[in-house]
């Protein structure tokens, strides 16, 4: 197979070979329902309890906190519905740039009655103050802004919106997807009623997500049934997934701030080459994620130059690799105010565990080649 | 590590080690967003466009028809509230045996302004004409009847159902989860609407799902977001989950017809020891799973002989393993007429394909010796 240097970890992660390790047992000898009343069904149970404190540890929260999903998307979904599902219908208020996973279930309450708002960021991607203000005086009732963004990287200082938000009595969630494991994710300092974790974007499986709840708000399940998950999530819990989140958890708390300098050295030296390559860096000039790079090349096409840069061996993102098949240009970017064209160049490199020096260069040289081999073609083209 | 000799097939199932064979590449040096376009992103799609094909071909479907979702209870929640979102409130009716996690959701959709009808079933616990004529008589806008109930194994005539139900105007919903695998599911041969299919129940992965789905019926996803499986499901695939799934489906076709008359030798093997010890066997007049046999001891307490029998080195259930701690008597007894009493006594066994001659003996000697010790301790604290 052939093999690109792969630089899209915000899309997924390489599984880690210790988390493997940890699963390996669950896909072997090892199995079991957890809800089952026979020594198979207590070891399943005893895995997932096992892996419910190490999740709940690398976010400061209690165990019984914990609530296991299949992912993030859902994790997400079901702390807007659920909770909306259980209110009368009010504001719900997104950041204009969350995920779509975010977005799209305030879409629907939306069409079931609720006001949405989506809250303006300023040029660098951060939370613009004057329009949270006005947001906090519509008095929402849910609020969701997303800790670090997927393709910019950015990070919100979601610990005071939360707490700018507690007098207006919204419930507060943040998807913390993209930043657990790469910037220490803290659920009480934060001060959020909810906050959801993904597994497979720390080096774990994909099949795990949390969301971490304040017990104060209560939920209807969107997966409703056998009860497992206190009730807030039916189905047989995936034991092997579980394990392996938990896994990465610990793993990814452990090396963080070594992790996490490492990267900053490695975003800077691609940050100086893109620089000195006239490319645009979009946020550069706020807090970020240790790993993530989002430029553009202006005047070329970001989807084309991705294709060429995967088959010159370097595999990285345009716009936001989560979402599906889209030829609309990032939403995170015309959120900032970046116009279209602009926005269409846009590149992401996101980096991780995996990644080097020499990758970096490498990245560079290749990126260089690939714009002025582009840029030929488009001058001959015009030429013509 | 203690193993009992596994007898709870319906509860979950080991990993068929052809499975895991397939599955073990992406847990190792495979791995890929299926939605990034590069060469990681474009050989996760390969492989679950290749499982969508063994699944669907399992089933006598369409690969189009085939959503992905986290797990059974997922596709049976996604169905009847994904339908529900996109109707005026009107009625849902399902059986009276239905796992909760058909049950659940329709009265979830109760408390949204939905009226619920649970269709009757008889003392074999067949659904009962005389009912299932009122419901129809009712107009219903949701029906949903499982193929084969996870407790008792009987199996519902659900293509004369559908047939029946086509004039109501109703969308025809079933759950084939304990089906799969170990009868034919022909999805149009059923004539349903939406099919429900689970991987861990036929020797496939935890973590992987499907709702076959026409696509007349629209729904609305439970889980939105970035648009993957044509909108109904979002979140980043499982890959590795499919991939197990797909051929899980592909091997259980494959061995379908052999491995039916083996485990119906085993049951009749299994029934007649337990009819000359004395033991009812419910539902032994209507057709069943080839692999399931619901008894009980009058008298006893299921619960208690289980643990009994588990520690005696084998794993059996009482009641529903798939549901969570719950002391209820079985819903799918109570349903059939059976006396509470009786119905607290029941105890399951399930079998699959690692299951043998010598485990039936060996389970039926097992639990000759531990019924007579615990009506010699009953009979002890009688006296006392």
């Amino acid at each position: 197979m052939f093999a690109p240097v792969y630089l899209d970890w915000n899309a997924t992660t390489p599984l880690d070979p210790g988390v493997r390790e940890a699963m390996l047992p669950w896909l072997d000898g090892r199995f079991g329902n957890a809800s089952s009343r026979h020594e198979y069904g207590r070891q399943a149970r005893a895995a997932i309890d096992a892996a419910r404190e190490q999740v709940a540890a690398a976010v400061g929260a209690h165990p019984t906190e914990v609530v296991f999903t299949s992912c993030g998307s859902e994790a997400n979904n079901l702390f807007l519905k659920g909770a909306a599902a259980l209110m009368k219908p009010g504001l719900v208020a997104v950041s204009a740039i969350e995920h779509p996973c975010v977005r799209e279930p305030a879409k629907q309450l939306r069409r079931a009655g609720w006001r949405m708002r989506e809250i303006a960021v300023d040029g660098e991607g951060r939370i613009e103050a004057g329009d949270w203000a006005d947001t906090l005086a519509e008095r929402p009732a849910l609020v969701s802004v997303m800790l670090a963004n997927n393709e910019s990287g950015v990070l919100q200082d979601v610990a005071a919106l939360a707490r700018e938000a507690r007098p207006s009595g919204a419930w507060f969630h943040t998807d913390a997807v993209q930043a657990l494991g790469k910037v220490a994710v803290d659920f009480r300092g934060l001060g959020v009623h909810a906050l959801t974790l993904s597994a497979h974007k720390i080096g774990g499986p994909l099949g795990a997500g949390a969301l971490v709840l304040d017990k104060r708000v209560e939920l209807s399940p969107l997966v409703a049934g056998g009860g497992q998950e206190r009730g807030l999530r039916s189905g047989t819990e995936n034991v092997a997934a579980i394990v392996g989140f938990g896994a990465a958890c610990e793993r990814v708390t452990a090396r963080l701030a070594q992790e996490g300098e490492r990267l900053v050295r490695l975003r800077k030296r691609l940050e100086a080459g893109l620089a000195a390559a006239g490319m645009r860096i979009f946020s550069a000039g706020a807090p970020r994620l240790p790993n993530t790079v989002f430029f553009a090349a202006e005047g070329l096409d970001g989807e084309t130059l991705v294709a060429k840069l995967d088959r010159a061996g370097y595999a990285c993102a345009s716009g936001s690799a989560c979402s599906s098949a889209n030829p609309e240009p990032s939403h995170t970017l015309l959120a900032m105010g970046v116009e279209p064209g602009m926005a269409r160049a846009a590149v992401r490199v996101s980096m991780g565990r995996d990644t080097r020096e020499a990758d970096v260069d490498g990245f560079l040289a290749t990126l260089s080649r690939t714009v002025d081999a582009l840029n030929t073609l488009t001058a001959v083209a015009v030429e013509r």
